[in-house]
């Protein structure tokens, strides 16, 4: 068939809306960082799981491809499109269908931005707490499909925790509805777990329910300085002991002093020590939150275990402190060209895997400029790596370099941001035989034709 | 091939002291409430997760059936075994192979029981918060097919939240080892989702990574009375605002009145009110949180949704309260025989869901009485139903009437359970049928000839 065929074919299903072609296909980017134009002769963008369904047995039926699009902010490449896939998109999909204050839960379609949905829900006093940068552009649906996690998961988990229902269509157009509205219900497969984290290579998002939190009343941020990995982990095991921590995010020196020499207003405290930890606390009584946050400090500074502390209660200055932590324009103004990585590892072997990552690193070229931080409570750290004015062309082997010390710790070469395409080629060595088979058993069980997301995690 | 020549096979594999025969098997019941003897031929206890391997590899060549063997703790005969089934048993898996104090974690084999993983991280000051009745007897990898629940969900999650890692042998004997130690680790599918709460049906899990939190500091619990259900849902609105909140179970007049008449030290508020409560919190900050939790009474008592009070810290009082919530051999004393229901509605219908299921039984049995009381913080309710001295005769009957109430407010027939072989025949019922078409297509996958617990689900 040809692309003027199938093309009308789809126009019949969800209509002249549902239909984008020519410019307005290749002037749309796959990638948020740079411009990687979709190469597909189509977007649908269909309004509903009836018309999801429809067009994916249309394709299934033609042996189409299909590649799947929420807001195209996963960095892995998850959203690069062929000149033989489809794009279907699910930005027509934007509807709140319910928000329900008693239970606790929203329905919504899968297009519905997280910032969106954080917003109506905030109106009836709920949270949603998954927390993204790119909360104004991500989807729920693509959440999801990725698993997203952000600062906030030692509290509330990844997005996998925050989902009770998921509806997907299969790749032959078998509609799946698994809208559990229940926290507990063992009747069955939680069949939303076969989709939450798969990368929509078992199926496309259509709906979910999600589950919300009541809005924390009370927000508290210090931010402090430790002599070394000792004293750091020993914070961490007392702030774990904070049943209102919200978040415990780490600057190792080679990220703090760059950021901190940008300005006074990012040198929160002073710099020459072992590491630098924003911790955050957020609870629903506002006076004795903080007082439970301030004895947490105290004894942490009593016990030696923290050199040097800010606190700040105020918006403002809570503000301040995270930009501090979120200072990606300085990496990118004073490190590019960079590759980025985003890992776990052990919260032990931390300081033990950077070591021997630079090690590889200096074995192999000759400048190496790192900047490393992370969201160390859920052992997730991210590193900048800068190798010189070619460091993009070098990206490949810095990876390799990186991705070996990580297998040296067990660690996973990716925490948040998925395999998408670009990492594909890391994966089996980074699972266990029986994985990989099982994971192919899986994937040609509900698509053997791999017509979804054809070029996705393997 | 006979019984004989499979056996002798088998003790190939694993020893002397994997095998157990006759009398060792059939005085062995499957049932932890009546006896239900095993009518398998053999009971097969391997040592290691590669003679599990061995062992599946070679029923699998035969086309033998397996039913799996934890604590043998389970509700829905989901352990029953037919004399065509051989039994895998992990009772002789039961080391504790690793214990974490910074990273939080344990390792263990599939048959160590929740009881001797809880006390052996009590010693390193660490907690697994999945709380059971059965506890003593049910087992790490019992509990993970059958994704238990139990009183602390709504603060640590079901047993899946508590999961990092698993391995699992699938049934042509593939060895699966997913044993994840990380809270963040997106790099491919997380396919120990894929063995938790598939009742064994996916594949044997034989060894887990578990994920333990600080052993709580501070624990304190009050029981209320409210006076009707618009005070009950207010009151469960406010609990969720309590950061340190860790049960709120909830007895309905038809189990308080029942429980309270058994004795005075059964008895701490008085009758006479539309739901009783208890509440529990557990944190790190002992003064602290007893303020934060008095607050949270005082508050909800002056805004008039708390009728009547009272508060226990020590030991002694708090385990009296629980004793109260506790109170099955009173059921079991004036009850008998009645029909027990573990089931989860939305919190806002629980009210109209009992009176419909109240009207569909008395519509067919002169005698009806019913005891409710559950989890209402996490939708779980459990409800005994007495009919008669012929209940057990009607329990199939019985569960109709309850199941299909249950229908109209969306409910789910079971909440921590599961569906087991005796619930199986109203599965496809209370999933929609997109569901069962992949729950079928993926447990032929991964095991097409149906060899594990092949009567289980569906």
């Amino acid at each position: 068939m040809t692309d003027t065929d199938l093309i009308q074919q789809i126009r019949e299903i969800v209509g002249d809306r549902g239909v984008l072609i020519g410019d307005d296909v290749s002037s749309r980017s796959c990638d948020p960082f740079r411009q990687v134009p979709a190469e597909s002769p189509v977007i649908v963008r269909p309004a509903s799981t009836e018309e999801v369904s429809q067009v994916v047995t249309l394709c299934h039926r033609l042996g189409q491809r299909i590649v799947t699009h929420g807001g195209r902010t996963g960095v892995s490449g998850g959203a690069y499109a062929s000149s033989t896939e489809i794009i279907l998109s699910l930005e027509r999909m934007h509807r709140i269908e319910e928000i329900c204050p008693t239970t606790q839960l929203a329905v919504v379609e899968a297009g519905v931005t997280i910032e969106a949905l954080q917003n109506a829900v905030a109106e009836h006093g709920l949270f949603y707490p998954i927390d993204l940068n790119s909360k104004g552009t991500a989807t729920v649906g693509g959440t999801i499909a990725t698993n997203a996690g952000g600062n906030r998961v030692l509290r509330w988990g990844m997005t996998r925790q925050n989902v009770l229902g998921v509806e997907a269509v299969l790749a032959d157009g078998t509609v799946v509805s698994a809208m559990n509205r229940l926290i507990k219900n063992n009747t069955g497969y939680d069949l939303k777990h076969v989709f939450i984290g798969t990368e929509g290579t078992l199926g496309i998002i259509t709906r979910a329910v999600v589950r919300l939190v009541p809005a924390p009343a009370s927000q508290t941020v210090a931010f402090v300085s430790v002599a070394d990995n000792d004293a750091l982990l020993a914070l961490l095991l007392r702030a774990r002991r904070l049943s209102i921590l919200s978040a415990f995010e780490v600057m190792w020196p080679d990220y703090y002093d760059l950021v901190a020499s940008s300005g006074t207003d990012r040198r929160p405290v002073e710099p020459g020590q072992g590491a630098y930890i924003l911790i955050e606390s957020m609870g629903y009584n506002p006076e004795l939150d903080q007082q439970v946050f301030e004895e947490f400090l105290t004894e942490a500074f009593e016990a030696g275990v923290i050199v040097d502390a800010v606190t700040a209660s105020s918006n403002k200055q809570i503000a301040d402190l995270w930009r501090v932590r979120e200072g990606a324009e300085i990496i990118v103004k004073e490190m590019s060209p960079f590759v980025s990585f985003d890992i776990s590892v052990d919260v032990r072997h931390v300081d033990a895997f950077v070591d021997r990552a630079k090690q590889f690193l200096t074995a192999n070229f000759e400048t190496v400029r790192t900047a490393t931080f992370g969201h160390l409570g859920d052992n997730n750290i991210h590193i900048a790596v800068h190798v010189g004015p070619d460091t993009t062309a070098q990206e490949a082997e810095v990876e390799r370099c990186v991705f070996r010390a990580l297998r040296e710790f067990e660690g996973a070469i990716t925490a948040e941001h998925g395999i998408g395409q670009t990492k594909r080629e890391f994966l089996p060595e980074h699972k266990q035989p029986g994985e990989m088979v099982m994971m192919r058993r899986l994937r040609s069980a509900l698509d053997p034709d791999k017509l979804l997301n054809h070029d996705v995690l393997f």
